[in-house]
């Protein structure tokens, strides 16, 4: 039997737990896992690095290397030396933080797509580096902006609406998005996520921040394009919780928003956790209007806090990966 | 047949043409290579992240590693990427040069030795990472500082003797350096290298830098008693050309300098170009007075630069190293 393959699409820690419970589906199916990953990151050590040395922001790309990382120690270790971040300096040493804040990811990241010029031989390079069971692809092979007309962006001014600018702002607002945009508006996607997207049996959407690691996948033209002509099967997979820029959404929203930013997306399968979800009702409705049946499942960790555990998201997607048509 | 053990002391670029020379013995001997490098560097990358850091200084452990790295396309580009230098950041980015001038290898091997607390172990995972041909162990897991009494440290006054601080001083400086020592006196040898000392069939010292690449390690007290004392046979590899800070010293000189630094220090082989040693006599009798045998071979690259042609020095070294005792 040929592998299914299988495009995930996402950000940050959203992203890594999907990839994460992709792997739990293996040995009981054979899949060929692709993470197509956004690259409008502009905080943190990413933000630094766009800022500084105009590189593609690396961080989101390293969580899902990391996150398909191979299982020997030696590449474990690896894993480990990508995700170490450089603290304050020793008490001691002279004070200097040019390095501080840094995870080593990023900079042998950075260092790779100078060095090739290309960021998808870089990532296929590093990918081989962690022995990972999959590829990782930037949605764009350049840096993209996110950009939100926000209302309430100031807590004091609730029904104003403001441009919030960057990833990250757009990240934390707390006000309410009313609508999303790139910058530039028209990426060029990343060909090989592209050929990526047009040959899978598979497309998988979230968890993830919603507007700055699901979402800006839609917006890039080739790639909705790419997405909607595909022959594959779509699922997507819901949050556990708002985050700060999704508060006020409800679960029946963040499908609503899919089906606004790419109107001619269909979905096959939402799958959701039951508690999370709540009255079921509303978010049915809101997947059928996708096309989609709505697939309950614990997928939760049991300590309470609404993080994925790939063991259960494993699990649950399982017969879902593996049904036939 | 068990392989040979080989040690090799030196720092940069001179114990690098001596790994690749013993890289170029293979196949025709079994050689399990260890290279013992300084740690003494307080220039470039190095110095700035043993100053902001209190890093042990990564450049010549780096160039090591690099030299021994396996020749599967995958690790040769690994190696690439460690010895890439970031440069000054591209035009239109910000103006911030945080990461210019640091090699990524520094950096990776700077993160390895935070996130493991013991810079063996980060050596052996970087060396894993480069499918090395050999391990790499620093003299001392503490940077060291170096100090010279030079005599016309200062052009315009060639009969003073001024204390030099810093191997990249001492290293530059056109004066002559009338004697050396380590800050601390006394540095902790590195345990594996004293175990590799006192396992070896050959120390080989040389080429590179006289005083602050090879010299250094005789100064580092348990490493000069286990060189002393290991049953090892013993081969220097001298220079093809005097550098800034052996200016004035002669061929022999330098091995005058191996006698005074560690008097008790027997040697069995001294290997040179023939071209660079001129008149022979005064060099033999130098090695002489080390109890060694002075062999001469064309070692040099043919553009008439004075480095050692990795393949022209593996060529002489098989007959030396595979000859019975």
């Amino acid at each position: 039997m040929t592998a299914r393959r299988v495009v995930a699409f996402g950000g940050g820690h959203g992203l890594s737990a999907s990839l994460r419970a992709l792997r739990h589906c293996t040995p009981e199916l054979d899949l060929d896992i692709t993470a197509v990953v956004t690259v409008g990151d502009d905080g943190g050590s990413s933000g630094r690095l766009r800022a500084e040395r105009g590189a593609l922001p690396p961080g989101d790309l390293r969580q899902a290397l990391v996150a398909l990382a191979g299982d020997h120690p030696a590449t474990r270790r690896s894993a480990d030396l990508l995700q170490y971040r450089f603290a304050a300096p020793a008490a001691g040493a002279a004070a200097d933080d040019s390095l501080a804040g840094h995870a080593v990811g990023n900079l042998v990241l950075c260092g790779l797509m100078e060095l090739l010029g290309d960021p998808v031989a870089a990532l296929d390079h590093a990918a081989a580096m962690l022995g990972a069971v999959g590829r990782v692809l930037p949605m764009s092979c350049q840096p993209v902006g996110i950009e939100a007309e926000v209302r309430g962006a100031v807590p004091e001014r609730p029904d104003e609406v403001r441009t919030v600018r960057g990833q990250h702002q757009v990240a934390v607002t707390t006000g309410r998005v009313e609508s999303l945009r790139l910058v530039p508006a028209d990426p060029a996607a990343c060909r090989e996520a592209v050929a990526a997207v047009g040959a899978a049996d598979w497309l998988i959407f979230g968890p993830g921040s919603w507007y700055t690691s699901v979402l800006p996948h839609l917006l890039v033209p080739e790639l909705a394009r790419a997405i909607v002509a595909s022959p594959a099967r779509r699922l997507v997979t819901l949050n556990l919780a708002a985050e700060k820029e999704t508060l006020g959404l409800s679960v029946a929203d963040h499908l609503a928003a899919l089906r606004w930013y790419l109107p001619e997306l269909r979905v096959d399968l939402v799958l959701a956790d039951g508690k999370a979800v709540g009255e079921p009702e509303p978010v049915e409705r809101a997947a059928e209007s996708l096309g989609a049946r709505l697939v309950l499942a614990p997928v939760a960790v049991l300590d309470g806090t609404p993080r994925h555990d790939p063991a259960a998201l494993g699990a649950a997607l399982v017969p879902v990966l593996g049904a036939d048509r």
